[in-house]
């Protein structure tokens, strides 16, 4: 029952309702088919509808704003074959996606169509009977699934000639960002908490655009970012967070398309998903629904199960309270990337996951750890903190019965082990030898 | 005429030589299919064959052995399309690779497929008007070409039975072997100079494999492991760089393939490779010569250049002296995966160079940071050490008149920045500022 009453408001939304005006916003705004099948931006909250422009606030309720889309309701089998005749990248979605037509012809990253890997060797570790993904965006340009975001933002930015991208960050996006830019010949201006990692400050620097470290946490970056985008010195800045936001949270439904046509057009009965924001969850949620209201799969239910660290687990503690909002917490864990004490999205990560009878999750640092050694050990991928909160959360969910490990799973990481060294630090030679036999015999190792 | 030439060669080398028995080595060895259209290891020195088995060096000669092929000589058209819809991975050339049918099947990382950037402002900046393509292999599972070498490697040690991946070092091929050895449920011992970049340390320990630090340089290495594999001890293990080498070598071939693929089944004119043994530009100049052989692409004249550190030039040295023989070097370079001072492949390295009229060049360490640093800022890649090599040599033979920049060029990233921070650790932020727009203005920045 409730995936019909999913299935049935993922057609509503993909659709223009029939009350909304015959000429489509964006035509009003003088974009013109710069947007693809989006009709308008829609907000989540009261359902009035505005142009698609770089605004991310609902003017009757301030509630956000997400895309609304014109979709294709014609032959499935046929939008399948236009989709597989795509390139190999997000693009091959262009036709779900707010990018104008000729997208992949534009300078940029091409992020996406990354791999979905078959983990029997974890399985087995772990007691999954069903079968086990490992979604791997670390094969991203710049390893991690941010990538998939910022592509949209910047095309939602060239639209809206803005010519500074930007962005706050806890790493991982501040590199995308900056990739994205010098790619596409923008100006770029990120932020970032100064304590990050030193590999994600190097990567946030080197494309040679300016990179403002910040004296606080992400959410006084966070702060500081919408106080400058309402100042006149933030005029012709697209934060691809913040004003571009409804643009780059579109993104992320690509990871459920990927999964779904790399499964064989089909859906996983349960995805592990990390919560930062809590924005990747919704949107791969809204992707799933979009592609049932499509007829690209078929209609069944799936679960969606979010995962923290214990250090920034506002949406784990309320959903195990059992309260829709989520209190802030002030964050102290190794999963930077994941560190958000107030997530935007929480109240939304807390409806999603208990209508698809999913749950949420945290780990300890150690488990993190821990984590991270068994996917490289069983199945030779290097994951960044945040897959190993993934990781580590799908063997407690397990452990405590909360996921049925006879059934399908697949789990998110989104982000590379090289940007997070310090979490595994410890790692190192076995030995150091003279180079000899008897020395190597007398390591041991023989 | 040259090209002609080559042409006619490849056709000889890629076809078993009318005087060959009738029955392959392979099936005398039992091996069945298990080498795909491989037919035998032959000597690069006097031709002499041999069954396909883990041995490396002729038994007449001592020369080098590669794998010889029964390729594929029947309708171009079929096997162009019987490529494109393989998957996307150096599997879709296993019709030209000594790997068995049903590769892609088995455990393994499924590298390659790597994106071609079509590099317009970095062309722009260097004045290449005949275009200008970045191969970009630190999109690899491991983020550097290794993982395509191991990706052979690995299929061969399963046919031989062999029960211990392993490999000499300088960084990335560790990496590359402790992850495909874990997802193929292989034991791993790898072997690496003590003084490594740590990325690449974590890296090659992460996977849960044995590492051995040697004190002493990547030539002591390789020495101690062709020390290794005679003895006793090494019995039943598959030295990825040594006993399987020949199988290694091949995986190297699919750069040529990719790159003839991506742009559309033609040659570019000139390709610039980084020279580590010199092993990775003799095989792409193998798989070129494959692909006008097999009628895959026109024949037409490309030339091939090579890239060195000026720390560690010894192939460059001998290009520029006229000699035919490489003089072995002490390395002293940040570039410390191309840091081999005694390349085994240097003298094929200079033939191919000579022969097809392109050169080999070098940089110093200065250059190849400033070659990062631009190939960041102009197209959002970062590049590892590598990288900045090829890049920084490119510049270099452009601003000599060495290569034309009137013809179409391509330059390869080899792998990623991640590994080698050290490099670019100047790179950091513009300004680190309390979160206020009056601290904004005060630093500057608006
Ligand atoms: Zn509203
Ligand atoms: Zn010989």
């Amino acid at each position: 029952m409730a995936v019909q009453s999913t299935a049935a408001a993922a057609t509503q939304s993909a659709t223009v309702s029939p009350e909304s005006p015959g000429t489509s916003p964006s035509a009003d705004a003088g974009y013109g088919t710069s947007f693809g099948p989006a009709a308008a931006l829609s907000c989540r909250e009261c359902g009035t509808r505005f142009p698609l422009s770089p605004i991310f606030a609902c003017q009757e309720c301030f509630g956000p704003l997400e895309v609304a889309y014109d979709l294709p309701l014609g032959d499935p089998d046929e939008l399948r074959r236009r989709i597989e005749a795509g390139p190999a990248s997000i693009w091959r979605y262009a036709p779900l996606l707010p990018v104008p037509a000729d997208v992949a012809e534009r300078p940029n990253l091409n992020p996406g169509w990354t791999k979905l890997i078959k983990a029997d060797n974890l399985a087995r570790e772990l007691g999954v009977t069903g079968g086990l993904y490992v979604k791997d965006d670390s094969g991203n340009p710049t390893h991690s699934f941010k990538d998939r975001v910022v592509a949209i933002a910047l095309e939602a930015a060239r639209t809206f000639g803005l010519t500074t991208l930007s962005c706050s960050s806890t790493g991982n996006l501040a590199g995308a960002v900056g990739a994205a830019a010098a790619r596409a010949g923008l100006r770029s201006c990120v932020f970032i908490p100064h304590d990050l990692e030193s590999a994600k400050v190097v990567m946030a620097a080197v494309y040679g655009g300016e990179l403002v470290a910040i004296e606080g946490s992400y959410d006084d970056v966070n702060r500081f970012c919408s106080e400058l985008i309402g100042d006149p010195i933030g005029e012709g800045w697209g934060f691809v967070n913040v004003n571009l936001r409804p643009y780059y949270g579109e993104g992320s439904k690509t990871l459920a398309y990927e999964i779904a046509e790399q499964l064989g057009w089909r859906l996983p009965d349960n995805l592990v998903i990390p919560i930062a924001s809590g924005s990747q969850l919704t949107k791969i949620d809204k992707g799933l629904k979009e592609l049932i209201a499509l007829g690209l799969v078929e209609d069944k239910p799936y679960r969606i199960y979010g995962a923290q660290a214990e250090g920034c687990s506002p949406v784990s503690a309320a959903f195990k309270a059992g309260h829709d909002v989520v209190r802030p917490v002030k964050p102290d864990t190794i999963a930077k990337s994941l560190a958000i004490g107030n997530p935007a999205d929480g109240p939304y990560v807390l409806d999603i996951t208990r209508r698809t009878g999913g749950t949420v999750e945290d780990v300890t640092d150690e488990q993190i750890v821990d984590a991270i050694a068994l996917l490289a050990r069983t199945e030779g991928v290097f994951a960044e903190t945040a897959g190993g909160v993934t990781v580590g959360v799908l063997r407690k969910l397990i452990e405590t019965g909360q996921l049925d490990p006879a059934a399908e799973t697949v789990v998110l990481n989104t982000g590379d082990g090289l940007k997070t060294l310090d979490a595994v630090a410890g790692t190192g030679p076995t030995a150091t030898i003279r180079p000899t036999l008897s020395a190597f015999r007398e390591a041991g190792l023989a």
